[in-house]
């Protein structure tokens, strides 16, 4: 069955889905960007993806392609036609087509809109996270609002491929010796107390929607939860470490730059952390 | 007569000129451009820009989609079906068609190239400049590495609009009291001793092809030529103040954030180095 894109107001084979070459997001990464999960059918955490679309577009200055419940009725439409019951569904905005130029375009043009979705492997994740990840450290020099979750993610690419082809799974960012958070997901230690310590929502970081859910998850198990910066030394250090993101949801770390983090192995904070997360979110 | 476009291949019509939607230029701002003139049908600088697409390429270890002689014909061809004798010829390169994921795709993987033209008007831009232009200053919130010429360009667009809704032609971006550069330009002043300074090329500014030429210019004409940091107290209190690139030349500045810079009106350091410019390029 060819897959199924939802492309500025049609549902087209996604082999076949173009957008125009002076779509502003081609060439100036001028639009923003969602990924949700979809576990049997239920949308993992939507609202707050939702509100996050919103927020960045509300940063940008760009208007919604729709509003936000027709756009939900498109994000089940994409899962229905490509019949999955576990998917990764990705949304993009951009500030629309128009004739190349830094300005903004005229006001009244369309915001363009793809959305894909693809089979999500859960099992897959789940084995990934009883063995735990290693990951390496690397510059963060990304902009000054990566609060905004934009397409201009080229340095993130960058420190993605530095981990992949250090046999690493993710890169942690460092800025001035503190670890802001990962390419793709926030990160996190685990204090000598046992409190979970992660990065304060700034400029500098993602403020990520399962960050804020493992925050609830870990108030649920008394787990103390403390938001500031940490240094690389101290994440070496630190008897755990782990990731959070919406398509890992709560990853252990076993090793920064080639260097064992606690005991090798998935710390005892994180799979718990990382089951409760599971359980929230299956139940809404 | 609808406009030509060249895309991965193939000229078509402008209008009709798609690309992917899974394309790494769109995704991930995983791409590189130049902007290049053709004034009375020859290409100003062209060397130049090859040069800096081909390192814009490596810093990226991103592959050619085609060797430079090739491209060179494309380039010309472009301006022919599109019957212009005056062009501004937009060329990006991206990492290609993959499955969306930080990671590289696989070695193999075509980049795409897409190449446009548009009518160049050489008369508006010495109108403009013999009025001079009004520009603000903006934080330069930029990434690191900006010496690459990528088509990560939000925060260039995000300066830009702020200049035109402040009623100015261009933003000088300041990191730490220090102008490094325009938002799609090179910043220039003239010290109390006839002298011009600009920024020196670091990963903090994208070294200018224009800029460079200029540099050549100001030796014929036996201008001191200083390249280091400036702060945007001491632009505003410059007798003189302009900006370089490939579509403006040598553009006077005329008042910075409402401040009027020198007399009020183009400086004669500015508008020599303009017709040496100029006089220069049409020689080739």
């Amino acid at each position: 069955m060819p897959r199924i894109a939802y492309v500025n107001g049609r549902y087209v084979p996604q082999r076949s889905a173009m957008v125009h070459i002076e779509d502003r997001g081609y060439q100036f990464a001028d639009g923003i960007y969602e990924v949700c999960v979809v576990v049997n059918g239920d949308y993992w955490d939507m609202e707050g993806h939702l509100a996050r679309m919103q927020r960045s577009l509300g940063e940008l200055q760009m208007a919604a392609p729709m509003d936000m419940s027709a756009l939900k009725v498109v994000m089940a439409e994409v899962v229905r036609r490509n019949r999955l019951k576990n998917a990764l569904v990705y949304m993009q905005v951009t500030r629309g087509v128009a004739p190349r130029n830094h300005q903004f375009p005229a006001a009244g043009t369309e915001p363009s809109l793809v959305i894909t979705a693809r089979r999500f492997d859960f099992n897959a994740s789940d084995a990934k996270a009883s063995k735990g990840i290693a990951v390496i450290s690397q510059p963060d020099i990304r902009w000054g609002r990566v609060d905004i979750k934009t397409v201009g993610l080229l340095p993130n690419a960058l420190a993605k491929e530095a981990a992949a082809k250090a046999g690493a799974a993710e890169a942690l960012l460092v800025r001035d010796g503190v670890v802001t958070e990962c390419s793709a997901s926030n990160a996190w230690i685990v204090d000598k107390t046992g409190a979970i310590v992660t990065h304060p929502k700034t400029n500098q970081i993602l403020g990520g929607i399962t960050r804020q859910t493992a925050i609830a998850c870990a108030e649920e198990l008394q787990i103390k939860v403390i938001e500031r910066p940490f240094t690389l030394e101290e994440a070496k250090a630190a008897p755990e470490a782990f990731l959070t993101s919406a398509t890992s949801f709560v990853m252990p770390i076993v090793s920064i730059d080639g260097a064992r983090i606690g005991a090798g192995k998935p710390g005892p904070v994180a799979l718990r952390l990382r089951e409760a997360y599971k359980a929230r979110a299956a139940r809404g």
